[in-house]
């Protein structure tokens, strides 16, 4: 069926643009764009993380999933400070499940789905596509605001505003959110099934130098239970086998 | 009245995150801001723009008004393309008022307020503070869809949708964009009346390399236009004397 559909829209390459961190769900949202048709047009922001190993994973993920172009674009957001992740302060480690579902964490980023998201529009605009697809999730997703689906919602409200495309009614924005209402075990499973290596991909927010994950911050403890809850053989190279 | 305004609050500082380009639009904002009783952040993006003489122009404007902080952000959009602006493709030049007037021109960047606006909110949520303004304008808006009430609209709407501090309920943001329904004109005699120094700021599309402006890109010719109808002289050097 996808060959199928694939010859049927062989005149005409539809683009889309996919937000790539290196991390298991936009890995899996890659895939998913892959199998929806699109020709992929990977957007990978270096946004000055502390995990830089999150980039090469991205690059990996990428030639592995047969991307048209992997393009990374630099953003410093450190001199705005206001994040774990992009500061000195300490990435939160060992929290149990009930404090990792409620709150939102110190490895909030203000606003970096918004940023991310615009920059994505900004290429989907140039390349002529109307289509972007990111791997939030709104079940295992850390208490961030702009992983929801009504962020969603509102963020492809305003990118048929916010554009010369939209204006002149060439085509509608759609931010595909794939993951949004799966759980990390879906995602395993969905990506597995469409042939994600995620031996390539990195969730750790907290790697060693060697870029081994840390097994104990929010980020590492999700991802080991979807493995773990899937079924399916957790290739992550940890600092020392996580805690039970 | 401004001065009795700010006695009254004078117990909470008031946090405002202002756009400035360095245009004459970007600054007449920023003293509405300031009239507003806010402390002002101006937040310049240097987006590789091929008008840099707009940085300088910003730093001094930003300086001239009294701001709290100058924040400039590097985001090098060049690598996206679609746009003269950060392109080696042409600035139109010598467009009749009717050609302005109509259509999405060549200057137009991708998304270029969406990206700004995101980058004001993550800055503003570092903050504390709810308010951003932008100079964006409707009337001579050079046809830009990211100019239009409809936009700013939308984009406050996902702000608070977006963040940790809307979602925690700590405030609403709010777009400011208090040129949105002024002409040119009325821009340049609020400006004048509130004390910008406009020949500190900086318009063309395509200046001279020692910042002189060309008098015939849109740009310039709807700045001195604007400078003509308010019976304002108009500050700015130009590279010759600009068309009648």
């Amino acid at each position: 069926m996808h060959l199928k559909g694939k010859k049927f829209m062989s005149e005409k390459v539809r683009r889309a643009v996919v937000l790539l961190s290196g991390g298991l769900d936009s890995a899996t949202a890659l895939a998913v764009a892959r199998r929806d048709g699109f020709q992929c047009h990977a957007l990978t922001i270096d946004y000055g993380q502390r995990h830089a190993v999150e980039l090469s994973a991205a690059s990996q993920v990428a030639a592995s999933l047969g991307v048209a172009e992997h393009f990374v674009f630099r953003l410093d957001l450190r001199g705005f400070g206001g994040s774990a992740l992009t500061s000195d302060a300490p990435v939160p480690k060992d929290r149990p499940a009930e404090a990792m579902a409620t709150g939102i964490p110190a490895t909030y980023v203000p606003a970096r789905n918004t940023v991310f998201l615009s920059l994505a529009l900004a290429k989907a605009e140039v390349l002529g596509s109307f289509d972007i697809y990111v791997g939030v999730n709104a079940v295992d997703y850390s208490g961030y605001p702009d992983c929801r689906p009504e962020f969603i919602r509102a963020f492809e409200a305003l990118a048929s505003l916010a554009t010369k495309a939209g204006v002149e009614g060439k085509g509608t924005f759609k931010v595909h959110a794939p993951l949004i209402s799966l759980t990390k075990e879906e995602i395993i499973r969905l990506g597995t099934s469409l042939g994600v290596r995620y031996e390539l991909t990195h969730s750790c927010y907290d790697p060693a130098d060697d870029g081994a994950a840390c097994g104990r911050c929010d980020s590492c403890q999700i991802r080991r239970a979807g493995f773990l809850a899937a079924g399916v053989t957790d290739p992550t190279r940890y600092v020392r086998e996580p805690r039970p």
